[in-house]
């Protein structure tokens, strides 16, 4: 069906970093003849020659942009993989002079939805159709078959939808790894929740990985075998799998492993930070997602964390102040658990997220319907991504995962190896900032009475504004500094 | 030096709330003879009525804004508080134009310091100066002497000193609250910051009267003891003491205390929320005061707390889990320790927030001058803010008020208490997510080495991200999968 019938191609790319050239390379390999164009023209070449080496490839390089878009079979469709932001804005200035009215333009970047949105409405008054599609799992993903998140224009969608489903990955028993997403620059924004959620899974890993060796004193080895053995169970995904990976790899440059010899300085990009901010912005709890952000700046300040360890060592602080003897294997199954119990806390919070913005936007998210498309392809995949399509098939207005019943049941068995992993951390000197955090978001959430009666009380206090009451509905006013001084009398 | 030489007054101002009516009253009574206008004109005739009732103060109301405006001396001032956003600009529009060259008008209101730098530049094409003020301290502080952050033109500062420093809190030793912050929206942004570490300090004395009712069964007569008597000490306080002072105001709706029927439902407005997100935009760390936020969002779930909680009392996870014994007087004395160690974490946050935007924008803010103006007025006056000038008078360079000597120890002597008191909320399955967020702030940044190398050995595995080594300098990458498939062969 994809077979060119004249000796036009049926799709375009545009931008040929490592992602564009993988991303196109996997839509020739599927059959889809495609032109593909850089303004470095010798990353086209590049491209040209790796699609005749990785299998002679229907892939057509330009050099010039007008050929480009010329070459492509109206409505063309032309997916840019260039960095967000201005680079954007220009490639599609470049572009869509030659482009004609119904022809569409796919962003598939990690771009902040606004700037989707606005240039969907841009491009709308020149006819053309426009969408904004997260693409996940990395180079190889994009190579191999992504988890791809495309929303904007359904009418765009619906053009190349053909070509969407044999691109993405593949999962056994439920399908294609893509779906549209809804509206507007909603694709956009559900990657950068699912990248939010892979800030704080990967943060829970570093814990687990921290407790174990810092603590319990396992070696490169035990690291990789515990790992390896939690990929077989509740934690299948492929972070665990390359942590196990990550383990084995033995330094080039000297003696022992790899990963001893990596400095414990995180980059990051927007995405993770925009999650926080949105969340604020939704008032939806993020906490374990926020303090997988806060330890990426704080591990950024290793120079002052240098310092800081000499001050607090000289008064007796040091990393690990217990000396109680550990039993590795248990310490293994407690940590297990408590990063499981954690990871659902994190997912409970991006989901929300994603409807809190769904019901702002009206863009209809269906949340199991996105756990579906992240179950293959995309950095988060994982066996997890099931049992959350099958809470939200169980009831699609689930208030939080936490209280379906398979999660709360998972949650309620591991809850004492939860308490024992982050309160033997505190006793140890060192920190699970997402554990910990993810524990408070569960005993919160759970708890029908908060101190929060205290904070409203001092609202009211000092600014008059006002508070509820347990037993009687309406809004009230105390002069507590009257009445406190009256009872000082 | 303030008598009116004409019959012209002093200072104008517009939006008379409480809090409005309560600083005009504040500058009258001062001895400078103002102006007073509202839209709706019932409150000028009510704020009149006011200033005859507490001392016949100098204080003149208009009904219509011309006459307003015109009843002031040149060059004139103008404070609002009126609602952030739309209602400042319309004030604006209203004022400005009957007011001349060189005039100046002020916000008083918590904005967006952006609007603020926004407005100011409109303001200069008229001729017109512009500052923003942030003023905290309730309406109790308003009419006694409030906190004030004034940023924007240093001119127009320099015109109304003599009243800002007249009108604001006076604490012995260290004089009026008020400076000049510095340029554009600075004023508005520090007193945001405040506002965030207000939430903090809040969320914190709840979780300490959490844990002191919930593990250790304290009544509100012990609680206001307790409360009381740290207020003699360390966590001397205007939040401390009004605390106290819940705790005293019997409920006159019925039997017992007040504050057991105020609703755990915490309202709030923009300023902690834009706090969080700023730290986010900013790299900064704030897990204290990000906690705080997250504490209200989850408060206001109330009804999907009541279901959650039936959910897992059913699965034998109840409020609290433990049955040991509580040393009340220990615990006490416990819980006063985590408090104080967590708030200087909540306030290292705060003012390393501070610094980086100040770095960004150019304020050349003195941190150490802030936690003067911070020591009077405002609902975060405390014993402690002089703590903390102290810290950036011996160094005004101070990477993080943790490493400051005189904190460093204090945190020393305190941190086994501050772990027993995190450990036991854990093990009695309440949360402090504020304290905990907070230890967790400590052991990272005192940490030498943390686990994000092996984040950063993920990223480089998954996305070519690249990393650093801890023995050569450079940017390295590593063909893990390539290296992993290798070692398994």
């Amino acid at each position: 069906m994809s077979a060119p019938t004249t000796n036009l191609t049926r799709i375009g790319l545009a931008g040929l970093a490592v992602m564009g050239q993988n991303l196109a390379l996997n839509i020739a390999e599927k059959g889809f003849p495609i032109s593909v164009y850089n303004r470095t023209t010798s990353k086209v070449d590049e491209t040209v020659e790796r699609a005749k080496k990785e299998g002679s490839l229907p892939l057509f390089g330009f050099h010039d942009p007008e050929s480009f878009v010329q070459s492509i079979q109206k409505p063309r469709v032309i997916i840019m993989l260039v960095k967000a932001g201005a680079p954007v804005d220009e490639t599609i200035k470049t572009l869509s002079v030659y482009m004609e009215k119904g022809d569409c333009i796919i962003d598939g970047g990690n771009e902040w939805y606004e700037n989707t949105e606005r240039r969907e409405k841009a491009m709308a008054e020149l006819g053309l159709l426009y969408l904004g599609m997260g693409v996940s799992g990395g180079e190889e993903g994009a190579r191999r078959g992504p988890s791809l998140m495309p929303g904007g224009s359904f009418e765009a969608y619906k053009n190349i939808e053909d070509i969407l489903l044999k691109v993405a990955a593949q999962v056994p028993d439920s399908g294609p790894c893509v779906t549209y997403i809804g509206k507007g620059g909603s694709g956009n924004f559900v990657k950068m929740v699912h990248n939010g959620i892979e800030y704080g899974d990967m943060q829970l890993i570093a814990e687990a990985y921290d407790v174990l060796k810092s603590v319990g004193k396992l070696s490169n080895d035990e690291l990789h075998h515990a790992f390896s053995e939690w990929n077989k169970g509740e934690l299948l995904s492929f972070l665990i799998e390359i942590t196990a990976d990550i383990f084995t790899i033995k330094d080039d440059k000297g003696d022992g492993y790899l990963v001893d010899k990596v400095l414990d300085k995180t980059g990051m990009k927007g995405t993770g930070k925009w999650t926080v901010q949105q969340a604020a912005e939704l008032s939806v709890a993020a906490p374990t997602i926020e303090s997988s952000l806060d330890a990426r700046f704080l591990s950024g300040l290793k120079e002052e964390r240098v310092e800081a360890a000499k001050t607090f060592k000289a008064g007796g602080v040091g990393d690990i102040l217990t000396d109680q003897v550990i039993d590795k294997q248990k310490l293994i199954d407690d940590v297990r658990q408590a990063l499981y119990a954690s990871k659902i806390c994190s997912y409970a919070q991006g989901m929300n997220l994603l409807r809190a913005k769904s019901a702002e936007k009206g863009w209809g998210l269906k949340l199991g319907e996105l756990a579906r498309i992240w179950k293959g392809g995309c950095i988060i995949r994982a066996v997890f991504l099931d049992r959350i399509k099958k809470a939200y098939d169980r009831n699609s207005d689930l208030a939080n995962l936490l209280v379906d019943p398979e999660f709360a049941k998972e949650i309620i068995d591991r809850q004492s190896a939860w308490r024992r992993v982050v309160t033997l951390a505190i006793n140890s000197g060192i920190s699970t900032p997402g554990m910990s955090a993810s524990l408070a978001y569960f005993d919160s959430y759970r708890r029908e009475r908060l101190p929060a009666n205290l904070v409203q009380a001092q609202r009211d206090y000092f600014g008059a504004h006002t508070y509820e009451r347990t037993d009687v509905s309406g809004s009230f006013h105390t002069e507590w500094f009257k009445l406190a001084k009256q009872s000082k009398m």
